[in-house]
């Protein structure tokens, strides 16, 4: 038995882009805000967790999508803490209709940074258990992203607004980044269905990031293989598999 | 008698800057999401405009800021659409805290404009009356904007991401344009009190923007000058009133 907690949300104009469906990053926002939220609720909110010297990170998302949320639709948003070990903790999100549809579902890993060393720090039953997620001690490997062979690239410059009060770039920043590359056209023909994103690095401040992007063809659809890069290190690294829309 | 449509809001961490106080980007796109919500409760939405051919385009906003909104604050996000005369309709916002104390007020100019020539279009009765909102005869001119003098300048590529359903660059992402320039330390330091921005000219897809701006001192803390350029061409100028924090 563990905790689920749900907030509605219609979907504002302002968080779709020119499709009339959400855009990505602001998917993401939205479904962090709502486990931010639960959080708070079980007293384990951001105060709590700094006083341990530690801030949750996100390694790791996994995105699957039926259909992305539509303009003034409204919708639930779910998130749940599935199971944690030493260091990882595995938490879903759903996106339903108001009728209990699934449209979007995202596994994804958090783990706690300390801050002042930069590095993962383990998972402690204080700040975990209310949560009532279940304790395992395998390690689950994510999926592993193809590397690119043959990239295209588009420069960012890391904007004053793309970080927030935790002085990190916004987890919803990249993927602006990530999809920009692929165009209007791309991006007005195709919609995501699955998509896997692995971040490694803390991108800063005044950063300047390199987006690398490839397009592949697939039998039913596209395949873009991508990767976030500084000065050669990848930061984050993404595969997205798309349908006509 | 003038129709009021409030909606409450909590601010959520993904909607604030480092400082921990909602970016202004993220309040240009609330408060409009609240006139966007009055107009469909009115059926005066986006569906009903259009069938005339035009749509609603905002040209100017100033802005009044006690305080900007904090970090989980609940606010009141308040319109009221004002006046018009025969080709401006004259809206106000408001943010107030629960008790009721104001924290921002924006005033703004709206306009008609036709689909097909980009050209403004005179305002309708049957579009504007369900809003309750004063006939005047008068053209208000709003405060001048200060031509720059001697400014620096940041480029940005329009994005996918930065347009909207309505194929343009959607409002508040003039707000990013404008204050990024200024820098962290800056924008660390103060924080805006009034913000005056005019609107010229749309900026499409793929454009590639400058953003001028320049610093003035002044007694009681700095004033930025603004420009939007294209090709020495302006798009949007903005004078802006900063004080420490």
């Amino acid at each position: 038995m563990t905790a689920k907690y749900t907030i509605p949300h219609e979907v504002a104009s302002y968080e779709c882009d020119v499709n009339g469906t959400m855009k990505l990053s602001t998917m993401i926002a939205i479904v962090i805000k709502v486990s931010e939220e639960q959080s708070e609720t079980l007293n384990r909110g951001n105060d709590f967790t700094h006083q341990f010297g530690v801030t949750w990170v996100i390694t790791h998302y996994e995105i699957f999508i039926s259909r992305l949320p539509k303009m003034n639709e409204k919708v639930q948003v779910t998130t749940q803490a599935m199971q944690y070990n030493k260091y990882f903790c595995y938490r879903n999100f759903w996106i339903t209709t108001e009728e209990g549809e699934e449209l979007v579902r995202i596994e994804s890993i958090f783990s706690l940074m300390n801050y002042t060393t930069r590095k993962i720090s383990s998972v402690t039953e204080e700040i975990i258990a209310p949560f009532e997620s279940e304790k395992i001690t395998k390690i689950k490997r994510p999926t592993k992203v193809e590397a690119l062979e043959d990239p295209r690239s588009v420069p960012f410059r890391v904007r004053f607004y793309d970080i927030d009060s935790n002085h990190h770039v916004n987890n919803s920043v990249y993927f602006n980044w990530l999809v920009e590359g692929l165009g209007y056209e791309f991006l007005t023909t195709y919609e995501p269905t699955h998509m896997n994103v692995r971040f490694d690095k803390e991108v800063e401040y005044g950063n300047q990031v390199e987006s690398q992007y490839e397009i592949v063809d697939q039998d039913n659809g596209k395949k873009t293989r991508h990767a976030i890069k500084i000065a050669d290190k990848i930061y984050c690294e993404a595969q997205i598999e798309w349908q006509e829309r």
